[in-house]
C-alpha cells in the first residue's frame, strides 16, 4: 500500500432519498468510467427545497483511486 | 433567476431517527412563517445520548430563500 | 448543569448502513468503559469503496461526557 | 459607538456584471424594509455558467444593522 | 427537548469594560424583541483602540432561541 | 436536476483588468474541452505586484459541470 | 523542553462569572487526576441563557500535559 | 527565485470604486516605504454602508516582498 | 475614513488577570513605538498552567493602525 | 505569465522516508501523464502505523499546471 | 476493517533534527502505553529557536488506534 | 515570561532539499535584523516544480520574537 499514489476527484450526487443515496448515485455514475476507487469524503452537504420539504440532497465527496502503473 | 436577492436563516431541527428527519423537522416548522424557501446546507450535525445510545440527532442548516419584491 | 466538567474524546465509527449506524457503533462501544455520555458532534464523514460503491462508512465524532465527582 | 447592538444578517445578490453590481443589488432590495445598514463581508462569490461564459455572479455577504432603542 | 427548532441570530455588543460585558449588552438589547433566547456562541471578538488603549470591546454571538408553536 | 452528478475541477485564470476578467479567462479555455459548465465559486483571489502596482490578478475558482450519461 | 512529549485533552468548564472562571473550573476537577498540566488553549466559548441574560459561560479548552518517563 | 527570503505584511485598503481599486490603493500607498513587493493574496472583503448603499470597499491583502540582502 | 490605509500587525500579550489584561499589556507596550492603532481582533487565546491552576494568559491579537501620509 | 490558465489536481503520494519522498514520489507517477507541472501545495500529511512505528508517509498535494493551448 | 471502532488522541513530539523525528519521538513514547495504533495525522507543526536557528521542531498529530473487544 | 509582548511576522523561505532547509534559511535571513526569535509555525508549505521534480520547497511560517523593553 506504501508505494501506491493515488488522485483525488470532486463530485457531488443527489438524491430524493438522503446523504447515502446522494453518495451511492455520485459513485454510480463515476464507476462507468473511474477504476479503482478506493475512499470518499463528504465536502458538503446541501439541498433543494420545494414546497417548504426537501425535494432532494445534494452531497459532494472527495474520491480517492488508485493511479495505475 | 439572476434578478434575485436571497437571504439566509440558520435553523437547528431535532429528530430521533436520524439526519434527514432533523432537517425536515426544521424546514417543516420554518415553512409555517418563510415563504419561499429555495436551498439550504447542512452546517452542523450533532445529538444527544442516553444510556449509551443516540437519544436524538441535532441538526443545523443554512436555508436561503426568496426576499419578494 | 452550570458546575459540571466535561471531557471530550474523538471516536471512529464503521458502519455498512450508513452515518447514523456508524454513529451508533461508535458509542455502543465506547460505553462499555464510558460513562455519562452527554453529547456527540460529527467531525469527519468517510468511507471505503469496493466495486465502485460504499463498502462502509466511517465517521468520526467528538463525544462529551461528565467528569465525576 | 461603544453602546450600539448590531445584528447581522446573510443575504446573496446577483448581478451579470460582477461582484460589486451583485453587493448593490443585495442592499438595494434589503434597504426597503431594513434601516441603519452599516457595514457588510463578502463571505461567498459565485456564479451561474452558460454557454462557457458567466450568466451571472451570485455574491453572498453578511449586512451589520443597528438595532434601534 | 427532541422535538425543539430552534433559529439563530447574529449579534454584535460592546463594553467598555470587556468580552462578558459586550455579551451581556448584546443579549439585554435582543431580549426586548426576541423571546426564548437559549444558548450563545462567540464567534468574533474585536475592539476600537483610542490613545493606546481600549476604547471598547466588541463582540459578536451566534444567539439561539426556540421557535414558538 | 434532482438525478444529475457534478464532477468539479479547480482552475486559475490570469487577468491584468480584475477578478471578473481573471475568472472569464479561465471559463473561455476551459470551454474548449468541457462542456456542460454549470457553476462556479471563487476559492482564492491572488496576483502580481510590479513597480507597486498590480501587474495581473490570478483568480483560481472550482467549476461544476454535469457528467453526461 | 526539547525531548517532552506532550498528550492533548479538551475539557468544557462552566462558570457563572465568565470566562476566566469557567477555564479555572476545568483545570481545578482535571488536577486531581491529571498531572503536568503545562498549557491550554481556548477552543470554543458558548453559554446558557435564562431570561435573557448569561446563566452560565462554557468555555472548552484543549490542555497539554507532560506523558512521564 | 530559490534562494529568496519573503517577508508578508497584511494591508488594507478604501475605494469608493470597488475591489480592485481598494487594492491598487494600498499598494499605492505601501510602495512608498516598501519596495521589492511581489505578490498580495486578498484575505477580507468589506465594506462600509451609507443609504442603504455601498460608501466604500475596505479589502485587506496580505503582500509579499523579498527582503534584500 | 474612506482614503486610509491600514496595516495590521500581530502581537502577543500576558497577563495574571485575564484575557482584557493580556490585551491592555500588548497595547501599552505597542503603543511606545505604533502610533495611530485603530481597532484589534483576538485571534489566539491560550495560557500557561502551573501546579493546575492558570499562571498567566496569552492572549494574541491582530492590531490595526493607519498609515500616515 | 499573465495570460496562462492552469489547473489543479489533487495527489497523494507515500514514501517509507519522510515528506519530501512522499512528494516526489507523487510527482514522478504524475509526472507521466501530466505535461507543464508548475507548483504544489501541500494540504494533508498523514501516515501509518506498524509496530508502533511510522510504516509510510502519506502526503496529499495539490499540483497547477499550465493548460496548453 | 468495517467493524472496528478507533479513537484518536493528539500527542505533540519534539526532536532536534526535523519533522519526521518529532513524529516519531512522539509514537515512541505513546507506544509504551498504546497498543494497536494505526495512522497518524500532522495538525501543527511548531518549533523553538534559538540564536536565531531552529532548537529543535515539535509536530503535533492525531493518532488513531483500535478500541480491542 | 509572564509579563512580555511577542511581535509576529510572517516569512517565506526556499530550499532545494525540504522542509527543514526552507524554515532555516528563512530564520538565517531574519536574524541578520530581527533579534529575540522565540519561536514559528509553519503555516503553507508549497513547491515549484521542473521537469516533473521538485526544484524547490518553500515554506512559510509565522515567527516570534520579544518585543524588547
Amino acid at each position: 500500500m506504501s508505494d501506491h499514489v493515488y488522485k483525488q476527484i470532486k463530485l457531488t450526487g443527489s438524491s430524493t432519498e438522503g446523504i447515502e443515496g446522494a453518495v451511492n448515485n455520485a459513485l454510480a455514475k463515476a464507476s462507468r468510467t473511474v477504476k479503482n476507487m478506493r475512499w470518499f469524503q463528504v465536502v458538503d452537504t446541501r439541498g433543494h427545497i420545494e414546497n417548504g420539504q426537501v425535494a432532494h440532497w445534494q452531497v459532494t465527496i472527495e474520491v480517492g483511486f488508485t493511479l495505475e502503473d
